[in-house]
């Protein structure tokens, strides 16, 4: 008996060399490639590393679009990192909108489990694709797509979006066009929005040019 | 404005033609290749391609296993095809539990959204890694690797698992060893289990040989 | 010396069915599937199958945009399929611009080969990188970021935008907000767009709703 | 002639820059990413990188289950690093055996140079597909699926598995469950295995609690 | 029990259905993707399709080059579909030469299983890595790179090439200058050969123009 | 109006930290890793690290091939790390040509800007596939297939070509036999050149052995 755990052993100090990439969690720290960030060394994984609460409380919708978006990607949840997938908690209350929006390193697929949500996505052909979802639907959004998600209901709505990426990126409509330097003659120029619209919208959202 | 209608339908019109790789809901009836199921065709594609309401209604736990599991894959849902993201529910009754098991296609990623789930994984370098999960807890299976949930609480448990693949594929442990003909001196020879144990569980499973 | 061209000849032979996947190009009539279209049958591809003039020629510009894009994506260069690379000749008139839109599929690489175009994109972290750019210069837009170009100089500029993808896709913003049937109070909810401002652009771009 | 020279030697110069991707040895002792480790300086690779006698000799099988693996992954053949190719030698002695075990990082390619060996895998479908092969034989095993080969003939059976991956990995299933610390009743609730058999393996294989 | 077995049947149902992507074995009469062949139906794949006695046989190395390559790529071996590996024998007689050449789809790992082989290849930044091996002894040649094998000692070398592509391909230097139908004056003009030499190899090969 | 400020901000913010893989702009002093090189801080990226000049300049062709390659791989320009793009722009004056060669890394998209040239390739099934293009033609050069160019008109030809990889790499087949110390016999045992021919070209190129 003593030998098969020796050469159980053996075969043990190969497999744990052998492991190295069954996970890579993001050391923030270190240097980040095309692939994501540098792995923490294993020895100092633990399973808090693939645990996190995060995404359990709910944010913060006293505000005007009246929503809240708490995302789990590679930043907040390192232990995703190279995994191709990671998650965000949407809280939209009654009359809230999560805006006009687009992930371009990843698809979503959304799961409803409070309230009712209305969502869409317009495809590259330029077909809407529209839905009331209810408790416990899905929907799916694929990558680079512009989408939105509004309160259908009469109570707050939570969802949780998966993605098939570790860091799926976020870019808002609005942010893009009116809370940045871009220059408003840019955005009018590009966009077919008059001038006073352009600057009504940077004067709220905090865009300057 | 004639003429910009003209230019950008002339526009429109290369959009929808560039647009085909969008997404490519599943025409489970078509060929299949090894990056999915064929495409359905776009003119035939409506928001009910995108949307599903399977994973909304608790499964049937009155089992002995007290447990249930229903997901939205490629078969169930064709609009994950090729998109690299899927979901699958999970309900845990109490005292249920979803044995040992790999999903060798792609890694999970676990959202408690009721009751508490004491949930595994074993990694490569045979690392063991538990925890107990509360509600709103996530928690990461890499890909391929050994891992289980049972429920850990005094209510029914329901979680969420998404999963980095449209076909992430489900291998149950006992399933593979005992529920099949894979003759049981293999399986004897091949996992040190003894022969009343062995053939125990094939009786119980199905298994022959 | 017969012998050697005797075994060079069943080297051959292996070499000739070893070769499927050298390329694939486009059975634009064959099924889809998430990797690309069918495959042409290897013995009815020509070097024509190759080689294109469709974006030597200049598009037309007459019209209120004054800018024309010719694409060669797999569906007008079946070639490109599943070779990840495509692209598009922009031409931009005076005064004329390419409007702010995005390609879900692929990141983007512009050789400006005449005239001078004011370009730019936004990122995720929303950063502005705008550059006026000279012939020969190059530019480089990632995967899914919005982007425009519009003409800097006094002369007709013409580019050439290379793709990471044979289906890179292309969502021009207007027109996935006011060219089709997405309800005019979904606009204004996910844009703070005002009705008034919305509704005239749909009037313009053909919109319903 | 001193100008083809001057050109060519320009254009190597050229080509020596642009050929950072040809390869990647590991550098073992230098971060890793999700992609694998970092790159040796190009500088000092030297052919002895891309070869090794590793997998030449012979394991020692005097043990219990008659038999060794002897790998060239990245750790011990960093030459492999981002290749998506690597090896394995597999000595079973004469009724030995290499136990039920996954691979969660690739598919594998088993060649029989020596004896005979009995070998078989279980799909995520439950099938069973089990093969007695002789020298010369190949069986494929893929990529996260149960797995075993056992010694089938009067003579030491040597095998070489090739990985489509630098990092395939290894996962035993006897040691997931019985050679570490994962609770017995854990590892009773999620296999139906009984206490007795549970401890007596993890009394063995050096397992606790 | 027959609970378990009821429930273990209704996971089994599902398992199967999620199966469809394990493995992908080729239907080489149906349609071609990007992504390799159609997949044969699941309920008529055997374990024979796993399994190939194509490369245990030596090949005919009587001839001028003294060498054959058996392969077993996806024509050959269908179940490699899709699987990111495939494998190729090698007999090189004595005095015998497997010509430069390169795979242009996949990286190869050698191995050397009879006698003593000298190979070598050439890297992008043209820096030449070349090694004699011996039986046990393992190569690496990137993919893409120019590389050859010639026998090294007394006796016939055997060798398996094991690929990161189930369709590597391979292009044969000399086959692809002189054994077709590229005019003589391109082959001198891109190569610097001289007429004489270009001639008199298409003469030996084959070739035309 | 301020709260709007408020929650978009902090939308923003978690907009910025979700973006760190829209892009990686090499940092070539940092580590390698299979997938690039490391990214540049983001805080560090400008609108000039995804604008270039450097194909925008006619390379110097008074030489004896007449002909010049200039990059804009990432070493040249490291916005391109891990975009899967790149380009570089050829000149070939009267009578010149860009010599026989491959891309190990990458496809090729040939855009002729100025003149014409013939260009051609070589498949693994020995096919040839030659065409002169002129001014506005693209064409296609599969990765890792030996492919050429020359000057078929009477003026000095420009073309574009693009690559679907930020490194796709170049391997010039007269550099790699014959401008290295690669030993003239196996140049010969493995080319079927003769010993004169291959020390004439070696004396040229500056090969040694």
């Amino acid at each position: 008996m003593i030998h098969i755990l020796f050469i159980l052993c053996s075969l043990l100090t190969f497999s744990a060399n052998a492991a190295v990439q069954d996970f890579c969690v993001a050391d923030l720290k270190g240097p980040e490639s095309p692939a994501g960030y540098s792995c923490k060394p294993a020895a100092t994984v633990t399973v808090d590393d693939f645990v996190s609460s995060g995404v359990g409380s709910a944010g913060n919708t006293s505000n005007i679009i009246k929503a809240a978006v708490t995302p789990a990607f590679t930043e907040q949840f390192p232990g995703v990192n190279g995994l191709g997938i990671s998650i965000a908690r949407l809280d939209v209350a009654v009359g809230g909108v999560i805006p006009m929006h687009t992930h371009p390193g990843g698809s979503e697929l959304l799961l409803v489990t409070q309230g009712s949500i209305q969502a869409g996505f317009i495809s590259s052909a330029n077909a809407v694709y529209v839905k009331t979802l209810k408790k416990g639907d899905i929907m799916l959004f694929p990558q680079g797509l512009l989408h939105f998600q509004v309160n259908a209901g009469g109570v707050t709505a939570v969802a949780y979006a998966s993605f098939s990426s570790a860091t799926p990126g976020l870019q808002i409509l609005d942010f893009a066009l009116f809370a940045n330097d871009l220059p408003s003659k840019l955005v009018e120029a590009t966009t077919f929005l008059d001038d006073a619209t352009v600057k009504a919208l940077k004067a709220v959202l905090g865009g300057t040019g």
